[in-house]
């Protein structure tokens, strides 16, 4: 099915891209999050002062965060201080690591002129963690390689459409 | 160099992630360049109409992704219509599609059930497309698995670091 045919047939409200912005679509969000999976920083205080964000708007965030399940909000008490709260990743949380370490490639190539501040590593092995797009025959491939087609989520859509325009017409099951 | 200091030496505004995120780090920006990169749509017209974005907004986030260097703005003429621009990818923008292909998979998988309404294949191979993170011997990597260090970028801070505060004191070359 061809990019045009695939363009009119998703709703808006529909792609899985504007679905994850709808939650981690602003910049505070995300930094929040680069704070807990990059550097274990969990704690109100904390970002607030690493951020230099209000304390107005770090409330509003992890809120947001806590009530889309990307971060849990857990209380700890240290001695002689009143109980407080920290931010963790969920396991839906810890799976944007991909979004940021994105966003990190970029900037580390195109805004700190290929010289990476932070470089990843594996703990397992020791090597050099990177993304990027691979195929599933192994290929690495760049963003003009790729074909967007209709995928599981849409087929009864490109179904409807074929039995309603197709001179083949099939039942829509 | 544990997380810790890692933390403490690089300045907030040094980050690869907080520099990408000047120049995308809002829903508009990121879904503008959705709409370039997968679907070929990059007419101010179309744009507004399947966004539905005001025409103030969607001025502003162009000259802004033209500014940077993410979007190349492009002279085109129709028949009997005045001359009109349209916003194609520079090679910096797409590069950005990872970080698109990152908040698709994770929208499939958190907030489509896991039915992706557009899947991506490789132009070449026909085989699926998809994101995630590898390390350089191959492993697939998750976020916790990942130990972030001091990279290339920041090695003159780390020297200095070392050199004022260790007890074999070396020259901070």
């Amino acid at each position: 099915m061809a990019t045009d045919d695939l363009k009119a047939l998703i709703r808006p409200g529909q792609c899985s891209i504007g679905r994850t912005l709808d939650f981690v679509g602003d910049r505070w969000s995300l930094l929040i999050l680069r704070e807990a999976s990059f550097y274990g920083v969990t704690r109100f205080e904390h970002l607030r002062t690493r951020l230099g964000i209000s304390k107005a708007v770090l409330t509003e965030r992890l809120d947001g965060l806590v009530a889309h399940g990307i971060l849990d909000r857990v209380p700890y008490q240290q001695p002689g201080e009143r109980a407080r709260h920290e931010y963790r990743l969920t396991p839906a949380g810890a799976d944007l690591f991909p979004v940021l370490v994105a966003l990190l490639e970029w900037g580390d190539k195109y805004r700190n002129e290929g010289l990476a501040p932070v470089s990843l590593s594996h703990k397992g092995c020791g090597a050099a963690v990177s993304g990027g797009l691979t195929c599933a025959s192994g290929h690495h491939v760049q963003q003009s390689e790729v074909q967007p087609e209709v995928g599981p989520g849409l087929m009864p859509e490109a179904e409807r459409l074929r039995a309603a325009g197709g001179p083949g017409q099939r039942s829509a099951a």
